[in-house]
């Protein structure tokens, strides 16, 4: 059988940065063709990055994104990498055809940006593949943004029938039908798929399923990296035509997987140039139809795995560096309570910038505890962090001396005038001010608007109290695996939350205990179910009553809070877009 | 010619509020029953309110709009108006038969929600439509939330044939020239169409354009109030089957709009079932077939519309009253600078709500000037609204003692001070905080986040600089044109525009002239040009990019700011959805 040596590029590309994410990829590319690589794959949309929203809108960024392909195809030429097979996601323009069957909608210009991939060689664009199958559910938003291509593309290669698809043309019938119509060996998925909790497992059943149906192997390349809400995890595989996993790169890390394939010679006729497989007309290019010289097969390379807890807070760490690092700052700054929130996200503050640019700041008050002000210092002893502290004391009398403000306002304002101080430092300084509500806290209000919820960004708002505490554990275990000092101190994990806004407060005193409250709140904020479906899982009728109400209540605080990575199936923001104003309350 | 009494409920329907639209259908039922009205249309989704958004996913939602259903049903029956048939648009779940069409997606529960549109009469539902084309661009996400529906309706009620269409379904081609094929008479659209600028003239030459297409009098119902971002404006209407316009509602009022037609008698074979008329299947159904009694024809009314800058206003107006009553705010507060954009928004909350339910804070410092105190001053002593004072000094001097800020760090910092005063009161008080930012300070990013930017509602977020000054002037003259007195101090319109955060600060000094930037800010944001094209139409380049710039690096402030009307074609917020992160610059 012929073999292909295949290089599947796992890379952080950029939104916006047409020039950086050319340059990215052809320096993939000379490694690709240093390690052998007769073909590339680079994931979706990485020449413009992805998702870009409303850009695609935006004539002048289309325009950018097709010069763009010009200069790359020139620049692989230039650069002496002709030879080599690139496949590469980008913003274009419809086809003229296919615009011709779009609807007209009166008044509105229609929409013709396109989601596709083109295959590069020998310095021409051989193919183009627009994506099919357009998601507009949960993060996504395609059907907005993109017109749908009609077409698949099989490119012959080294004697090989490779077929395309982009992410979601996997995820619903077609394009694995198509491929297995055109007896393709090999389909080639380009993918911006973001990371949400177990999601690899999924992927890797789909990608099995998808190779068998087909009957052909199937490489999968995502991004990697974070863009607002959404962190691309990477996990690039490859399956055999059997859905056996061969190689699979690393997750939350570039990388790129270089793999040795043995697929079958193309022989087949193709089908009838007019048939349609699931919509789609099957369209074939021949690059070469010469077998390659066969080579040694390197040992294919399957990374290790994250457990469950590892696997979260990679996520958190990378979409915090990357949010950081693309927003051109150079520092964050967290109020350090002691509470297990800002301890945890000043851990993965440190784990993703270093010691040196995280800046914590404890504003305590007369209600803070003893232990609290010392959990603080004692976490920045550990990690090496710098720590200030401003009381808050003179500043709070003085608002009182004329407002005279008591019960929750008088809470409010503590929080609020700490707020006040990390943004004056922020702005003094350049940090960044990081939010550290939890998505317990943010889903039943239990934060204080424009007090601890200002912030840039918020790295645990998809994080519910429960998993603050297990993380926050993990995170210490995986240091003392390692022989390292653990950043949290353990009082910090062990003692009962509070917000210490007034004496003896606990958390408990306004939330059923978190068991409890982060199972209610799977049923239903993840799971979407109404009042009598959560009861009916055996929670108490009043309780559940409450924590709805309170989800209901607090979504005008929700829409002014920052972003924060999406680690779980359903997060509070793209993922979940209910009205502020919304009289429904289910009655039992 | 059969006659035929109609009436156009244009109502002010509440999101998720059940069993009150039903109770509002039902009185308007009755008013329209009274007024001898045979047939009695009400706009999209009145029974759950639109756009329920993501609330469509949930099951027990969809139960209740079902049940709902049922029970106005039974109700209309119950109390007397069986003879009645009523249209209303509601939730649903898609028929068995759509949903079997629907392609599978691995692991995703396929949505099955409909957007409806039931005739009632008799105690029974003798008819149900699908919305056809489900928008999903600008403000609208329907292809997330709905499945299409596949027929159109025809019901003979009097001997008249009359077809139904859902809001979008005629801006697309299709329902008309269904319509025209089964020979209706009457094309009743049932809408949830929130205003823009000029809006009004759209859709009227929109519906005499599908009434000339389908050959037969077109009646259309829409939305009045607000919900959230978005303002119905009402502006239902008819138009006979030559494109004339016979009756037409007012905007931004409730009106039970009725009149009298003279319609051609159904007499036309049905077109075969099995035809598709640009997708959608003819069914019929016959709810009486012997012309009603003709009556003395109603006299037709047509309402004055407002002008350009009088529609803008009372938009405004419409969105602060239903955002206070749907959200259950008794009263409003706002900073009170003296500038132009707080006094406009408080003449805007004084014809929302009466003068006794706004309260104004000013909060001198050292760099206000008298005036900016003395038109605070004059304007509550015109309008009613109740002023406190609270000075910032004391309060700063204790920041600084701690913080030592200087530069924009301490211009932000009195900002922040003024919104911890709001906000308290707020708390202690139960006043719902209006922000006052415009939309070139919005663009632009020339305001403090967590300072002048904090509030539940914005209401005049879409509204550019120059239109402020524009709507204030009209808002004077039409109270002097009614006698009033004017509730806007001559002064704060004429002054240069200041943040008054430092001595002798001008808005100039950071940005350009209000004419030239607004300008520029509707060929960049609401037009989408670029750079290019944006100088193309005469503006220097060198200011250009540096808006362009100002534009693109605020992206992170106009998602924490509240809520406000949409009046435009593109508002920031559900119209205009880009990056935070996000490095593209466009080059000259």
């Amino acid at each position: 059988m012929p073999q292909l040596r295949l290089a599947l590029a796992q890379v952080d590309a950029r939104v916006g940065d047409i020039a950086g994410n050319i340059d990215l990829v052809v320096a993939q590319c000379h490694a690709a063709a240093q390690a052998g690589a007769h073909l590339v794959a680079f994931p979706e949309m990485v020449l413009t990055g992805y998702p870009i929203e409303d850009m695609a809108y935006r004539r002048s960024f289309i325009e950018a994104s097709q010069r763009g392909v010009r200069d790359l195809t020139q620049r692989l030429l230039d650069e002496g990498l002709g030879d080599l097979v690139v496949v590469a996601g980008h913003l274009d323009s419809a086809k003229a055809a296919t615009l011709a069957e779009l609807p007209d909608r009166l008044g509105v210009p229609k929409n013709e940006p396109t989601n596709s991939a083109s295959v590069i060689t020998g310095g021409r664009v051989v193919a183009r593949y627009d994506k099919h199958h357009l998601p507009n559910y949960g993060v996504f938003d395609e059907f907005r943004h993109f017109v749908p291509g009609d077409e698949t593309q099989v490119v012959q290669v080294g004697g090989i029938d490779v077929a395309l698809a982009i992410c979601e043309d996997i995820w619903q019938d077609g394009p694995s039908a198509a491929a297995d119509a055109a007896e393709a060996g090999l389909l080639i998925v380009i993918n911006g798929s973001p990371y949400e909790a177990a999601k690899d497992d999924t992927r890797l059943e789909l990608c099995a399923r998808r190779a068998r149906e087909g009957d052909c192997a199937l490489a999968y390349v995502n991004l990697v990296g974070g863009q607002d809400e959404l962190v691309f995890d990477g996990d690039s595989l490859v399956v055999d035509a059997a859905g056996e996993i061969v190689a699979r790169a690393a997750q939350f890390e570039p990388e790129l997987l270089v793999v040795d394939l043995d697929l079958p010679a193309a022989t087949a006729p193709m089908p009838d140039p007019s048939t349609r497989f699931h919509g789609l007309r099957v369209e074939r290019t021949v690059v070469s139809s010469e077998p390659f010289e066969p080579r040694e097969p390197l040992r294919p390379e399957v990374a290790e795995r994250w457990d469950d807890a590892g696997e979260r807070y990679q996520a958190l760490v990378l979409g915090l560096r990357d949010y950081v690092a693309k927003n051109g700052f150079r520092s964050v700054l967290l109020g350090m309570s002691g509470g297990i929130d800002s301890t945890l996200v000043a851990a993965i503050a440190v784990d993703a910038l270093g010691p040196d640019r995280v800046f914590g700041v404890s504003n305590p008050s007369a209600w803070s505890t003893d232990h609290s002000r010392s959990d603080a210092a004692e976490q920045a002893r550990r990690t090496g962090l710098t720590l200030t502290t401003v009381p808050i004391a003179p500043i709070f009398d003085s608002y009182q001396e004329a407002l005279h403000l008591d019960g929750l306002a008088e809470e409010n304002l503590q929080a609020r005038i700490r707020a006040v101080i990390w943004m004056g430092l922020s702005n003094q300084h350049g940090h960044l001010v990081l939010a550290c509500g939890n998505k317990s806290e943010l889903a039943t209000g239990y934060s204080t608007i424009y007090g601890d919820a200002v912030g840039g960004y918020a790295p645990i708002k998809d994080l519910p109290k429960t998993l603050v505490w297990e993380l926050s554990r993990w995170r210490n275990a995986w240091a003392e695996q390692r022989g390292e000092t653990p950043p949290i101190p353990e009082g910090v994990i062990t003692k009962a939350p509070s917000a210490e806004l007034r004496p003896g407060q606990l958390d408990t005193d306004s939330l059923p205990p978190y068991e409890v409250l982060d199972a209610v709140l799977d049923a239903y904020v993840e799971r979407d179910l109404g009042t009598a479906e959560v009861i009916a899982e055996g929670f108490e009728p009043d309780l559940v009553e409450k924590v709805v109400t309170l989800v209901d209540r607090a979504e005008y605080k929700r829409r002014q809070y920052p972003p924060g990575p999406k680690i779980s199936r359903r997060n509070f923001g793209r993922d979940r877009r209910v009205p502020i104003t919304n009289a429904w309350r289910e009655s039992l």
